[in-house]
């Protein structure tokens, strides 16, 4: 029997979750559908609505209800315990943040990400620099305020990953480099290679669009319950478990683009139509982690969408769609989307070299903030880097370290998150496949629905019940580690490329 | 030299519209891409953010600044006068109405709109009367807590056309009616009638979609701040003047309804895309009133888009876009889109018997909110004027009294704005061809631009300075007047039928 303060308190935090739920929607219309013009208005509403969401967290009758719950305890139950811990989770580092801080923070990063444009655009890290040094030194005062035991990183990383230590992904992550930079090299030096011409060949868009639609379907997304639509950055949002929106773009020359980058915002919208829609709005109706989500959709596009079984069944499907492919063995294909190479584009990166990108900055972005690294000497430290571990330097800073937006966002800490997804989601595919044992069967038959039952009852239902860390031990008995990821790297890349 | 405690309302009353048009956004998205299980959840998220607006609108500081501005006087300045005026209107209207009364409303009108539909699905009116009882009782307090001098309709219709009275409508409407019924008895009996078959024959929906858009962008409707979307019941909103949404609905078989029903919307859009963007978010940079916006649309739709010179320019245009018509006259095409036949339903009736459809309502609602016709008599009453004013029986409820939805909305004194805004429009169209007095060479020309831009500086440009009544005198050098109408009616229909 609830308390009657936890009833208002739950009724309060859905009022948070649905003014961020609002907000989310007016970044969705704004990345599809918004006329143009219509940005600087925008940008006003965004303003009102987050707002109302910060005033909401932060008032003082939730900090009273929150000391009141934590006083009349969990009385055993998850849900409860749940919500208490992860609103006051949210609300001290809300309520740490004084408003001109927030304000400073929010004042900056909107002409840092202008200059970010022209900056990469004429590939002129100096016009920046002094942008990223002005947001580096407010992130660490966020980081300060908002507390930390080891590092000020932490404290940041703790925005996308509860919980989640720096110390402890270096662990995880030096142990992955030690065995990736062999593979990689293995790989490069293979004597066989695919033809990965053969993946430029032309698909009108249409029928992409229309054959993507039937693979998400496949996999259980409830067209009922979300949408697909075209926006310049792929994304996916979930606005409740009963509405969740996921974008593509299109280019006739690369239809793998489109299907792999359905199958990775398919993999993230069956997480948030998989949470549990009686817990809609609270911590328990929530996703655990980013690095977990990222689990869920480089599952679905690596583990599954670029596995040999999906394509026994689908790969004959494609070649009625698209004649274009009616002469190309399943081999080759097969081959041809698990193409490794070192490159320079992070989101353009095969799943082999894409740790490599990530670790890279993991390591910058912890060294700018703790003061170790100058911003002067970012554009030297980062194409060191990529000489040293991809063997590729970046011919200008545009391709280098000006390539991706985080930064110029304020953004610090979220990109491990993206490499903790690929190896979560290696530790889910083995334990997945140890409870449904003819998976590869099914997938065969082009059976999806039973991995994602699986993967709904075992990682979606529990919303923010476990932390990422806690969510992987109870889901596969082991603590996270690079090891299902390395393996299932070497089952699968050495057969391709007979090293 | 603006005064502090002025530009801190105007920083607050635009808080409060950015919040409105969130809420537009909201049911924009409802209306044209939400998928269909988000209906709940939406409805949760609308009423988050009609709750903000409603509390920003009625709150002590706001009430505090419009007592002290109207102390400081407004200096002679327009906008100053108008926004203060404005927002103690709308204040007031908001303080006036309890917390208890605005829930007992939303609550009422959730269940009576869902029953609405179940009974204009089996014309059972006894279904729908207790709801609409209901309303009424509820609508009734609120005129009473509103205020009122003449009857209780007026502080109903202020909502929509503020400062209107009902008595003052009724004036013109018995003028117009004494007027109307012999034109239509003229025209239903004339010798000559229109070849109606010709509208339907079949044109691809791609098709209709591309040249309804040539026309929106030929009238000056700017597609980089605006949309063109599809919905089951068409509309318009202006989030900004710089994002407005209209929305359109297709069938192969009914090209002229997708096309004037875009040249509809697209008059309301001009209106919003003509609003000072200086003014954005406060009443001098707000439309006047619905039946004003009504005239826009009106205008465009029927003095312009029903016009012979329009089509001179235009009906080669869609002849070479639509093949099925390449043997039809322009005075076969010209006749066949003024085409007036008494019918059962008000959203299909042509310009000459709307009113007449308008009437009844407005007779109707009066009668039902002073008491003076019960519930249970609706049917008979409806009937019995359909009969008498346009000589035909519904065959059922659900073709008469339940085609509207508004009334299970609790809208009550909103149907007269819309044949107020056809007599506007007639009076506007007037004073446009004494301005542009090659108005009709223009027409065959296909210019558009000089009457939009017309319009822009004549009445959108405007606002909210003056009420309706006001701004057709300073348009016109007259005040709302059934004549212009009328007048125009002869000229075109008396020609056409031949009679």
């Amino acid at each position: 029997m609830p308390s009657r303060t936890y009833e208002s308190f739950i009724a309060r935090i859905k009022e948070i979750r649905a003014a961020q739920s609002v907000q989310e929607l007016l970044e969705w219309d704004q990345q599809t559908y918004m006329p143009k013009k219509g940005a600087a208005y925008r940008a006003e509403q965004v303003g009102l609505i987050a707002g109302v969401a910060h005033d909401k967290l932060t008032s003082a009758e939730l900090g009273r209800e929150l000391a009141e719950l934590e006083r009349e305890g969990d009385g055993g139950d998850d849900a409860v315990a749940t919500n208490v811990r992860e609103m006051r989770r949210l609300y001290d580092r809300a309520v740490k943040l004084p408003t001109r801080l927030v304000q400073e923070i929010a004042k900056a990063t909107a002409p840092a990400s202008d200059t970010w444009v022209a900056a990469r655009k004429d590939s002129n890290f100096a016009l920046f620099a002094p942008h990223l040094e002005k947001l580096l030194t407010l992130k660490r005062e966020v980081a300060e305020r908002i507390g930390w035991q080891t590092e000020p990183y932490d404290a940041l990383i703790d925005e996308f990953e509860p919980g989640a230590r720096a110390a402890e992904i270096q662990t995880v992550f030096d142990a992955l480099r030690r065995e990736l930079a062999p593979l990689v090299t293995a790989i490069t030096q293979a004597p066989r290679q695919p033809n990965t011409a053969l993946l430029k060949r032309a698909a009108p868009v249409e029928k992409q669009a229309a054959f993507n639609r039937t693979i998400a379907a496949a996999m259980g997304f409830d067209f009922d319950a979300g949408r697909l639509d075209v926006s310049a950055h792929p994304f996916c949002t979930g606005l409740c478990p009963l509405d969740v929106r996921m974008t593509t773009r299109y280019d006739e020359h690369a239809l793998g683009q489109s299907l792999f980058g359905v199958m990775h915002e398919a993999g993230h919208g069956l997480y948030e139509q998989g949470l549990d829609p009686a817990q809609v709005g609270t911590p328990m109706g929530t996703y655990a982690s980013l690095g977990i989500h990222e689990s869920q959709s480089r599952l679905w596009e690596n583990q599954i969408g670029r596995s040999r079984p999906f394509w026994q069944h689908y790969f004959p499907k494609l070649q009625a769609e698209f004649p274009a492919w009616a002469d190309v063995p399943l081999e080759d294909w097969h081959f041809a989307i698990n193409t490794v190479r070192p490159s320079l584009i992070r989101v353009e990166a095969d799943e082999v070299t894409y740790g490599l990108h990530i670790m890279l900055r993991f390591d910058l972005e912890r060294q700018m903030l703790a003061g170790r690294l100058a911003v002067s000497d970012v554009p030297a430290a980062w194409n060191e880097r990529m000489k040293q571990e991809l063997g590729i330097t970046p011919p200008n800073d545009a391709q280098g370290c000006l390539q991706d937006i985080h930064w110029s966002l304020g953004i610090f800490g979220y990109f491990p998150t993206y490499q903790l997804g690929n190896l979560y989601a290696a530790q889910f595919a083995l334990a997945a496949r140890r409870a449904l044992p003819d998976l590869d069967g099914q997938l065969a038959r082009g059976e999806l629905r039973p991995l994602r039952e699986w993967l709904r009852q075992n990682i979606h239902r529990h919303g923010r019940r476990y932390r990422a860390g806690e969510l992987v031990q109870v889901v596969t008995g082991q603590e996270l580690s690079h090891r299902p990821f390395i393996e299932y790297l070497r089952a699968k890349y050495q057969p391709l490329y007979g090293f």
